[in-house]
């Protein structure tokens, strides 16, 4: 990093950076002892353009082999350039596989995470006899038959306000497991099936909780209700295999204020 | 390989391959000096599941980027099991970047290449102000603006039986160029534009110099009326750059007697 000497008048400023990533190559989005961060990336291009020591805080921390479209971080610099004019020159020092979409000035209490925000996911499950080499890395391969129409029934369940502790993985550290979930598709084109849920917030592996819990479903071996039953039990119930990461992309993340994607 | 040793009873079969691959990571499809081939892949694991030397035929030589959905290759075999057996016993032994779709026995006399065929291929141009890390391997991203409609109605001028001279590569080593395009339609969703094209067979690079020229056209470098001089020009004409090979997918290749995808 080339340090730059801003004069002491300059104003500092937030900016929000929305961020589209291919996570394959990267540990997921947060500092890991071992492997690259896409946060860690990014961090370094940031400080090599303003010539400051810059703190990243992201919205969302995605898992590795997790996808974006829409992620969105802030930080803060002294940097005089035209708010839109970061996204350009953050992409001229980004690898190919991390493309900030879009760059705005926000007030500077504005924080990515505690703001009331929906947030959009989308799991992609490929149904179909062979696996399709392009699609490997963006979706996850089901070559058993699946009953989209039950798995639609056991979707209408999730929606609404529920304590989801048992959709959320053990690690999880957070107390308050209750969230709202908008809505919840399930949108067939072709062999590709994509699960399009939108909430309040996920718990952590939430949402590849819930496409493992509707993929028992689709198998048959548990019926619609049984998601009932797990979302209603006062017990820990693991509803299914976690559905693996790389068929997961975070495709939007909007605020009131009317940031994010 | 492990060889085996076939009764000498044993007849020859010739069984046919449909191939879906991801290009990325390959040389092509056929063996280079330096990089690895998608052939020499296919052809090892074919060697290892048979236990025979055999000699692998395909039907399109595709370049370095390019993917398939349906490349077809045949081999000669003694190995006695059931026709789409070959299919799942050979992806077991392949990389996941490369999937047998399916597998036929032909009769011994039919070839890949000299057979009557109907081919198509897909050239996708992801057309938006920036780009998807996701899409960077399976499309070409063009930011500037293009004018669909002049595209489309220069693709009318590729349609039918031509001289295609103008639309190969100086590398290419063919005497009759001449060639019958059946379709090719330029099919925009949301921010993907696909070319997609059918004829009974296609030059070198025919492909990626015609999405070329309908770029330029989509510019407005060129007027539509520019694809016909091209095809009518008697002198040689470089009609546009060659557009990149990633944006190029094999889709189908299929033979008058009903085999191919």
């Amino acid at each position: 990093m080339k340090e730059r000497i801003y004069p002491p008048q300059t104003p500092l400023r937030r900016i929000l950076l929305v961020i589209a990533y291919d996570g394959t190559s990267y540990c997921g989005w947060q500092v890991q002892p071992n492997g690259i961060s896409i946060q860690s990336v990014l961090q370094a291009a940031i400080e090599d353009l303003v010539g400051e020591k810059i703190m990243l805080t992201g919205a969302s921390r995605t898992d590795s082999g997790v996808h974006a479209l829409g992620q969105v971080a802030v930080f803060d610099t002294h940097m005089t350039i035209p708010q839109e004019r970061f996204a350009m020159a953050l992409n001229q020092r980004l690898p190919e596989d991390i493309v900030i979409q879009d760059s705005v000035e926000v007030p500077l209490d504005f924080h990515p995470r505690y703001q009331k925000t929906s947030k959009t996911y989308e799991y992609r499950i490929l149904n179909r006899r062979k696996a399709l080499p392009c699609q490997r890395l963006y979706s996850y391969f089901v070559p058993q038959r699946l009953d989209l129409e039950k798995m639609r029934q056991a979707a209408d369940y999730i929606c609404g306000t529920h304590d989801f502790k048992n959709f959320a993985s053990t690690k999880t550290s957070v107390k308050d497991t209750v969230r709202t979930v908008y809505s919840l598709e399930l949108i067939r084109e072709g062999d590709m099936i994509t699960l399009r849920i939108t909430g309040d917030g996920f718990l952590y592996n939430m949402v590849r909780i819930i496409a493992g819990a509707l993929l028992k479903v689709g198998f048959g071996q548990k019926p619609p209700q049984y998601i009932r039953e797990v979302l209603e039990s006062k017990e820990r119930i693991i509803p299914g295999p976690t559905a693996p990461a790389h068929g997961l992309t975070l495709m939007e993340i909007r605020y009131e204020e009317g940031y994010g994607r």
